[in-house]
């Protein structure tokens, strides 16, 4: 599968009094890696949400700290596609310093596809491609 | 009018690397100590939204930063209803440190009701009394 | 290993488009609950980090999320002691509507004991106890 | 003075239950294109913050909120310096959705510049220029 690659700049609101990024931001920068990721596989979250109704609800996360994050620096996270069925995927993140490569964290998460209602559903066929389905 | 106390404690996720709390927090907080001032004048502001469908949107914020709050400090915040029409309402927030009383920060918010699609809308009537709308 | 319990209220700003609580708030929940269970066993975080300048690094945080929590809801966490060395601790989290019981989510984190300049080092001698080590 | 464009994409992680930006996150948003507009005048503040022990602690916010933001548009922020002392900074910021140049919002924040013990200080002659003081 691609494996997509997403930069950002650690913000001073990501920081905390430890000095080196709060641990629970390292999720967001999943959140932005994925949505960029999906982006880059042809389809946009934001709209599938808006007018599918298909939500991508977190079913489980998982993160390992391997070397701390500091303001200002750039971080790379690339991205790819662990696994994928009509149902749920799970993604696979790797972040890195953006100045020597540094690893700073490798994580994943699984997502289940869900209604408005927040109840599972099976992903519309028109996705299926998008995500290596079928 | 009358003015509400909420305490809360601070979270270390709240602090930045400067050691003190993250100037945005203090907004969080001015929400969580609306929700409850909400409550103290007998009405839900999770039922409104829910029921009603009335959001109140925020206008405009204000908050001078007197002096910093730390991790694991308690904070005392006294909400009170600066003005109220049936179109918007104003809150104003004084925020104090639990142990000594000393002064952290005064805000100051203004909301517009208005519907799911956001736009302006008026306070149904039921409510009224509970913002001294008269 | 006792169990501690904390409460907390879902605040709005822990929502996001979706209707329910972010996944990376979850995380926020176990750093408060951590820091009430380790008071509930006879020290302060805080003071640690402030007068032997032991800072807790998160090395790995894992969470399953079984049931969406909402704006305003009651949460309860229970926290535990799930291994504890002189150089890492472990915790475990359940996290429950305090409404019904009904189970939010589970997780679990992993902590090297550092020193300021973020290296490892050894849990003084003197928290041992605290943490049921030795 | 100079005017300063920063660029940004709304996160999910920024909206909440309302479907539009959380109030708090525009304070952030008024950071990294604070942040940038430094850089754009020739120095870092991260740098100045590690090697002078300068910080910019803010004093006072102020935000008019005009239009919601949503998930995955694109925001640009249009910074500029208000006001400036060897005390105090002043940054005014404007921001619109990239997509159509719509006003998002308004805001201003007041900063003071201290030492690490958060005690106002002076900033250094050497970066006087930066902010056009002199």
């Amino acid at each position: 599968m691609s494996v997509h690659q997403t930069g950002l700049r650690v913000r001073y609101a990501e920081t905390d009094q430890m000095g080196v990024v709060y641990y629970a931001n390292y999720l967001v920068w999943m959140e932005v890696a994925r949505v960029e990721f999906c982006k880059s596989v042809g389809f946009s979250y934001e709209q599938m949400e808006r007018e599918d109704g298909i939500l991508l609800a977190v079913a489980e996360v998982h993160c390992r700290y391997l070397y701390p994050a500091r303001f200002d620096q750039e971080v790379t996270i690339h991205t790819s596609l662990a696994d994928a069925h009509p149902r749920m995927v799970r993604f696979a993140y790797e972040m890195r310093l953006g100045e020597d490569g540094r690893k700073l964290a490798i994580g994943e998460t699984k997502h289940v596809f869900c209604g408005r209602d927040l109840r599972p559903t099976r992903l519309p066929e028109k996705y299926h491609r998008n995500f290596g389905i079928g």
